[in-house]
C-alpha cells in the first residue's frame, strides 16, 4: 500500500460541493471514480477542506491509499486523463508517509475571496467572483476585519450545519486588499468553522457599503448569535488556495 | 436618432464568433435581439472587430443607432437585463456624434493572448488561456517578437478567409511578458488581419519551445506565404483588450 498526498485545482461551480453526496456529483466522487477506474480499487479520498457548493480550490491538498504499484507521475496523468470533462486537475502527486493525512496533519488553512466591484454582470468572471456594485469602502472594510482576527467564539459565522465540536477558533488573518477593480480578502487559520469565511464576507461587505460600522461587526462577534449574522456571501467568489503542513514552507 | 457607442465585455466560448451568421449564435444577433426588444426597432451593432469563434473581449467597443428617446444609462441597463444568460455585458454606453463609427472611427486595436504554461488541464481557466506544457522560453519569444513589429507584409499570417485588401499592416508592439505560470503576449496595431494574432502567437509558441529559431520568423515573414505558418494558436487564449479614438486617453 502506497499512501499518495495530491494537490488539486477545481472550478467548484458545477458540483455539490467536494464530499460525496448520495445525490448530485461532488469533486470527491469524480477523483474517486477515475481512482476506481485507474486501479481496480475501491479508493477513499481525504482532503484537508470540505468546500461546498460552488466554491473553487487553487490547491486543495488530499490523500488516497492504493494497493496497485504505480508512480505519483502515472497516477497524476490518469487522473487527469479520466476525470475529463469534470473541471478538476491534478496539479501535483507524491508518495507520503502512511500517518500523513490531508485532513488531520494539515496546521493551517488559507481562503481567498473574490468581490468584483461592477454594475455590469459577470461575463469572464461569472461564477468565479462575487458581483457587488460600487461604491465599496475597501479600507472600512480592511478596518473592521481587524475586529474578527484573533481567538474568538465564532458561533455568529457558523452554519447551523456545522459538525465542529466547538465554535471557538483562532483567525490568524483577514486581509482586505483593493486591486483593478476587484476586492480580495484572504483569510488565514488552522482551521475555519462550515461557512466562517463566506459569514465574514458577507458582513465585511455590508461594511463596505456602509450598512454596518465597526462596532456593529463587533457586537454581532459578541452576540455569538447565528441570527445575529449580517449575511452569507455567495459561494461564487470563494477559492481554497493552500494547506499548511508541517515542515512545508509557506 | 441617436447614436450610441457601448463598451462589450464577452466570454467568447459559447459564441460562433461576433459577427451574425445564418447559422449559430453570435454576440451581435444576441445583442441586436436584445436592442430590438428594447426599442422595437430593427438595430444594426457595428464593432471594432469581428472576433472569432471561442475569441473574448474585456472592451470591444460599438455602435448603433435608435430613434426611440431612450438615456444611455437606461440603455445599458436593459441590454444587461435582456442579453441575459448569455455571458456579454455592457460595461459602459454614451451618446456619440452622428460621424462617430466604433470600427472606421477606431485607429488602434489591442489584443492579448494568454498562454497558460502547465501540464495539468485548465479548471477555472478552460476556454480563457491556450495551455502548454513547460518548458518555454519567454525570453527568446519576446526576443523572436521583434522581427514581427514594424510594417510587413503579413501574408504569411494571414487566413485564406481574410478579406483585407492589403497583406500590408504595421504592427506597433508585440511584447511578451511571463508572470506566474502565464505567459502574455501583447498585441498592438491600428488593424490587423484575420488570424493575424493567433497566427503570430503560434509561432512564437514554437520558439519559445524551441523548435524555431528568431531567423526561421523572420523568414516565414518574408516568404509572405501561407503555408510557412508554424502553428495558428488556438481562440481560446485571445483577448480583445480594447479600441482607441481620436481624442481618447489610452
Amino acid at each position: 500500500m502506497t499512501r499518495f498526498a495530491l494537490a488539486l485545482e477545481f472550478d467548484g461551480s458545477p458540483f455539490m460541493g467536494f464530499q460525496r453526496q448520495a445525490h448530485g456529483l461532488t469533486v470527491q466522487q469524480a477523483i474517486e471514480d477515475a481512482l476506481q477506474r485507474i486501479t481496480g480499487e475501491q479508493v477513499t479520498l481525504h482532503a484537508a477542506g470540505r468546500t461546498d457548493a460552488g466554491v473553487h480550490a487553487l490547491a486543495m491538498r488530499a490523500h488516497c491509499d492504493i494497493e496497485r504499484a504505480i508512480t505519483p507521475f502515472r497516477l497524476m496523468e490518469a487522473v487527469n486523463a479520466l476525470v475529463r470533462p469534470h473541471p478538476i486537475a491534478v496539479l501535483s502527486c507524491e508518495e507520503v508517509a502512511d500517518d500523513w493525512h490531508a485532513r488531520f496533519s494539515c496546521v493551517g488553512r488559507r481562503y481567498l475571496y473574490r468581490i468584483a466591484c461592477r454594475r455590469a454582470p459577470l461575463t469572464l468572471d461569472a461564477r468565479r467572483a462575487w458581483r457587488l456594485s460600487p461604491p465599496l469602502d475597501a479600507e472600512a472594510m480592511a478596518d473592521a476585519a481587524s475586529v474578527l482576527v484573533g481567538r474568538h467564539d465564532f458561533t455568529t459565522f457558523r452554519s447551523v450545519h456545522c459538525q465542529a465540536q466547538s465554535p471557538v477558533k483562532t483567525l490568524d488573518s483577514l486581509e482586505v486588499t483593493s486591486t483593478d477593480g476587484e476586492i480580495h480578502i484572504r483569510a488565514a487559520a488552522r482551521s475555519f468553522l462550515h461557512h466562517q469565511v463566506r459569514s465574514m464576507v458577507g458582513c465585511l461587505a455590508l461594511v463596505g457599503r456602509g450598512k454596518w460600522s465597526r462596532s456593529d461587526l463587533s457586537l454581532a462577534l459578541e452576540a455569538r448569535d447565528r441570527s445575529k449574522l449580517g449575511f452569507n456571501a455567495p459561494p461564487d467568489g470563494l477559492y481554497f488556495v493552500r494547506a499548511v503542513y508541517p515542515g512545508e514552507i509557506e
